[in-house]
């Protein structure tokens, strides 16, 4: 049809769509403002690694009054939870614990509650969630072996072994380790570590972080003998950030039993014993964070007891797979250096060299209303990440991967158009049901 | 990374990811099944030409405790509301009308307030909603002339003309026009039609269809002298269905007043005399449809007073013209015969001879949780839809452009992986911002 | 604790309360304006006869995406809807219509679907609402006999019975009754009303307006051989208005068949028909409102699977019960002329000569947050009312006959204050669990 | 009307209330079970001092979609956040920090950062949460000098400048004082305390537990000097749980300066530097718990700009006044051993000797749907707790006086019926506006 002139006008490079009148009232001006600099309208693309998609569903599982949590029905909400988390990561033996704090907290929960001021402990660093971890532990007083591995690889079972063996006397108390580093989009091999440690004969706890794997890519706490696990509710959970929560070893808990007695790391707000007490009839040492704590329990309905986990892990890794495809598709190479290392969570895309990654992030947030992860540290500028995790299906993935293709093109990197969204459509179409 | 044994089997052609548990209870059985029979996993990508996607502002809008429709307080939502509506369709002498129903329930007001048993009225039927609207009229006791444009186009100003002329004795109370016909993805030029009228000379009301088009394409009641106009919430206004809206001329008002006198149509429910008594004072004759009222108004705030109504209509255009460029690259056409008849809020798009729409549309919903709209009577199974009207930007519609040729590939239509995609978006990035 | 002088300030009288700073924003100034003029923090006591106050659930149940009504899976919503309806209503035999329209939309659809224009139909008239009804009525043609009954008493089996056995000629297709009239408080025996038609030997169709007491109070369809039983969804179901409901006997559907061959009364939107045949697969001929249908799921499962329809019914007089209780000890009176037409959805309560109910009602409504229903017509000004149907419980109740007290008292009224508190504290107290 | 015989059976003691059909789902049976046992038709009387009525519109506000928090739009939500605390706490000199925690992470924070370990502190104890953070202290390393205070007193400003007196050395650090004892409804006068530090000429910092206070009774951060005043969500602010509250004086990041090169307590989660660093451009070192902070954003809208921080902190003190009226109308006492302890957020009510408070509470819960607060650790079964802080009105407050009537008659207590909510209503009535 024709266009008014009013409306051809508004369509003139489209440029005019932000060109919305002056408000002089507070948060429309606010709304005002952020339409004429960024694209507002429809859905949002988030695909960053986390905070992941919450599913309208769980939305609505949170969106409750509010309640005492001393009351005598709050336990038939909070000990099935418990039970369901221990399902989620696999284990028969551990405990779980779920604190109002992001996943930080869990590492800080973990790390203060096991050890003692002073202790040995070794940890790899490949990138900018590991170094991280090491520098918590650091700033709590601990005696951190480092193992730098090449950013865009992983935990070295081979290096682990070694300094292990090397270790006659015993004194590392733990082994680190970052199940998936989101900066780089590299998954470490949690069950060759531990073989390692096995082959070490090492009797040190195993300690692994799963913020961005835990739902979403294979753990096997139980199996893999993990003393423990932590991750946070806004990854492969699909809640908001604000539940740190961490998994345990009955060895572990022996652990922190001994560290109480000597030289402590000091902490209440994340003790396990305060927590342990109140939890084991259902309740807190302190007022939860109740709207997660029923988001959490229809998230893992969601996740175990309707998709099935096997089924979710399988999800992520094809809808992992076609990202992969487009990339391969672009003529670009991941951050990850083999194949074996490759994220099912989150893909880290070097650009070409004279380009920068954090202008594809910008163009793609202002104009196409997608949100890229950034590059860190190390790799700041070199990379940007499609987040592939939590709620997600194909025609998510192929927004963000069209929105990547514009994007690029739009700042000068030269790949094909159509060219990601064709491999990425082809794998789908040809690896699903 | 290495899947476990598990994952690799729910892997395994995809297909085992409905292989889910059986439940014993209720809503987790049903929500299981349809798990199995269809992609429930992350968003739903809605593309049928309405209902359309509900900006997350409009549903919390909505989530409102319940309250006294007769209380004091309450002309503050509601009076604001009748301006608001004036402004969507551009006029300044018309009257609003807001029914508890859906926009037939609004057809049915305006015919049966403004005409009288045995009147007669011209309408173009050219898809399935001029047609049920004739239907509508008939069966009211009207006395329909009908005249029949082919599918794919849309009311004749010259028929109209010509017909109007014939009528010396001004018998033709009201001409009807659908200015866009949902069914074909087909615009009516109303301004011409318009211009019809004058040209005969002759005094009918003119009664326009603007379900499928207020709120997304341009629509200009004053200038155009448009006598009534009727849309509904649940598509440019992007709410649920639960509104039937008209909006009346002075004009047609007057009619309404001569109807009640002589051999009226019946209706209380739609009676517009007991709603403009009680509106005057910003009350309803019975109980309001509540929530959506609460939703208009944000609704309306977003397209009159954040984004603005031009820059609404241009962004229909522009999304529209993308979809567009994806069609003619897949080396498919568009039931609309002419660039004069595309509809900037809903693509009906031709399968090759030998396939059916059917086919595309079922696919594109069990597979790739995309909802594309079917053909009806006349073109059913020759066309499939792709709506692309209300809260969008340019990645909902590569997501639903992506679904598409993903589904028409697998029901062996051969059209090139990627190409839509590529054309649609080239145009997004060289004629937006 | 001593209050600092600007918190003094604002305490003093607390009239200050409303005295908030001037906003110069639109939505922002018009929340202060009503602060400023009612009184707005904490929860709101509805306690008109309807819309009823709708439970956290329900709101959340309809807080959905939007979806295409047309989708394969949506008949998984909708077909259990129509056999709960029948539950509800305690049919086995009926058949469920669901408008988007309020409960004068069923009414309409009743009377247009299964009566010709100039149908003779006998009606009791004993409030506003039955008043209303009997308008429609004729409104749409047919020949009203209207049996005038006090206000304050209801439908009279003897004068249908005389009225029934005078019409010897069978002219009389239809008995209308109101199970419950909202405006005077009053329940009539909808029972003795088909007995009383059983014992006159008359063949007509026995219509039940059932919006204020259908899931509030017992109603039992096929034991009454009831033809057609209308409600609206913001009454006893807890949702907001939006939809008209009806269930119709095969009886009245013969009727209806027979209607439509002679002399019919025109509709469209409310056809039976129509309905009916998309109905069968889960479907509805135009666009349904579709957050009300999950809301509708929700609060059927409440009330049929959860409290149980008995325990509903059981806990409406419980409630209603200690609400007299309050109003003896008032020493005031209610409009039900005795105790066998007292209403356990609404109490009418007179106030005493030389004062206004409106009074009572704004003074209830600004000063302390509660909504009581108004007088209408013949009995406006001389009471107020008390709804206490929906989701209710005893605190609830006892908001409403605190805020009642002190209202009375503020306009001049003397009853003891705590006196209806006292009464109702004591019944409940006694006759609950 | 006349029950039916079911209905009738349903009703009979309303016992069977309970007695609801079996069912073998999971969710359904749990809320089956629930309704068996518990009260849970209608609306939940929520009176415990905190968590708090959470506001629909704050409900509304916090159901947002997931997003990135790095992204550039964030900073327009965060950076006014903190200076709506700033002014919440009366401050222009001190910083907020926002801790994804409960307020016990808050209280950690504010110890952590800015003591040494083997630091001297001084403290008052007089309830269960002063106690609590006393321990707290002493977990973290620090030398707490506590003063034991009667509960039903708080701080005392006498006792405190002696200590300070006797202190030549200045070795205390800092002052420890919880304005609202939570557990024994007692408010303790800080602006006193600041005067007799001042009086004892001591540079001891100051540092206030305002969790059960802030946004309900009077605080004045400037005005006062004090150091560091914590709070959390979930009380006068109006929100769920899960944001721990700092605002710390320059005085005290001072102290956190020295405090870091000398004996530093660990720390990492809740370090002041981390989080001043990200939020000085209006992001956080972790991911942030974002629902929250749109729902603080609204409630600190509601508090401070539109109802007005002197109105609210007078309401809080109206309502308050409203429940002690009612318990001296019963004949009993508060724990609170004189007015000038009045707590305006939670009365502490002791019941007569013989009886159990813990028995008021259950019953409350279990009949009538009312959570109140239970006596703890000292006064333990000696009380029961009427919390009335937040979003709260006068029917609201008669909800809970009512209700504790009755449970406390049903237990055997010997209050006159009706005789608290008179009083209440007396008061409200004559001392609003």
């Amino acid at each position: 049809m024709v266009l008014s002139p009013d409306c051809s006008k508004a369509l003139a490079g489209f440029s005019a769509h932000r060109n919305v009148r002056v408000a002089n009232d507070g948060l429309l001006a606010m709304r005002i403002n952020i339409l004429r600099e960024f694209s507002m309208t429809g859905r949002h693309f988030l695909h960053v690694p986390g905070p992941t998609n919450i599913p309208d569903r769980v939305l609505r599982a949170m969106h409750v009054p509010s309640e005492d949590h001393r009351n005598p029905t709050f336990p038939n909400l909070t000990l099935p939870l418990f039970k369901q988390l221990k399902r989620l990561v696999r284990t028969e033996t551990g405990q779980a614990f779920i604190f109002p704090s992001s996943g930080t907290g869990a590492w800080e929960a973990v790390m203060t509650n096991t050890l003692s001021s002073g202790d040995k402990v070794l940890a790899s660093r490949f990138g900018q969630f590991s170094h991280l971890w090491i520098d918590l532990a650091k700033r709590h007083g601990l005696d951190v072996i480092v193992q730098e591995e090449e950013w865009g690889t992983g935990a070295s079972p081979e290096h682990i072994q070694a300094e292990l063996e090397k270790d006659t006397a015993h004194q590392i108390k733990a082994v680190m380790v970052v199940q998936n580093e989101t900066a780089t989009g590299v998954t470490s091999d949690v069950a060759a570590v531990r073989k390692a440690i096995d082959a070490a004969k090492h009797p040190a706890l195993l300690f692994v972080d799963g913020v961005s794997s835990i739902g979403s890519i294979d753990f096997r706490m139980d199996d893999w003998k993990v003393d423990a696990i932590i991750t946070g509710s806004q990854k492969g959970l699909m809640l908001p950030a604000g539940l740190g929560i961490a998994v345990v070893s009955q060895k572990a808990l022996e652990a922190q039993k001994a560290a109480r007695a000597n030289n402590p790391l000091r902490r209440v707000y994340f003790d396990f014993e305060d927590q342990s007490k109140a939890n084991e009839t259902g309740y807190f040492p302190y007022t939860p964070a109740l709207p997660l704590l029923y988001g959490l329990r229809e998230a893992l309905q969601i996740i175990l007891d309707e998709e099935g986990l096997d089924n979710v892990i399988a999800r992520h890794h094809y809808l992992a797979q076609g990202v992969r495809e487009a990339v391969k598709a672009w003529g670009l190479t991941l951050c990850a250096k083999d194949q074996k290392w490759y994220s099912d969570t989150v893909s880290a895309i070097l650009v070409p060299e004279g380009f920068n990654g954090a202008d594809v992030i910008s163009r793609a947030f202002k104009r196409y209303n997608l949100a890229l992860g950034a590059g860190l540290s190390q790799v700041a500028g070199k990379l940007f990440r499609i987040g592939h995790l939590g709620d997600l299906n194909e025609l998510m993935c192929l927004g963000a991967i069209t929105g990547a293709e514009m994007a690029m093109r739009d700042i000068g990197i030269d790949v094909k158009p159509g060219s990601g969204a064709a491999a990425a459509e082809e794998y789908y179409r040809t690896n699903g049901k």
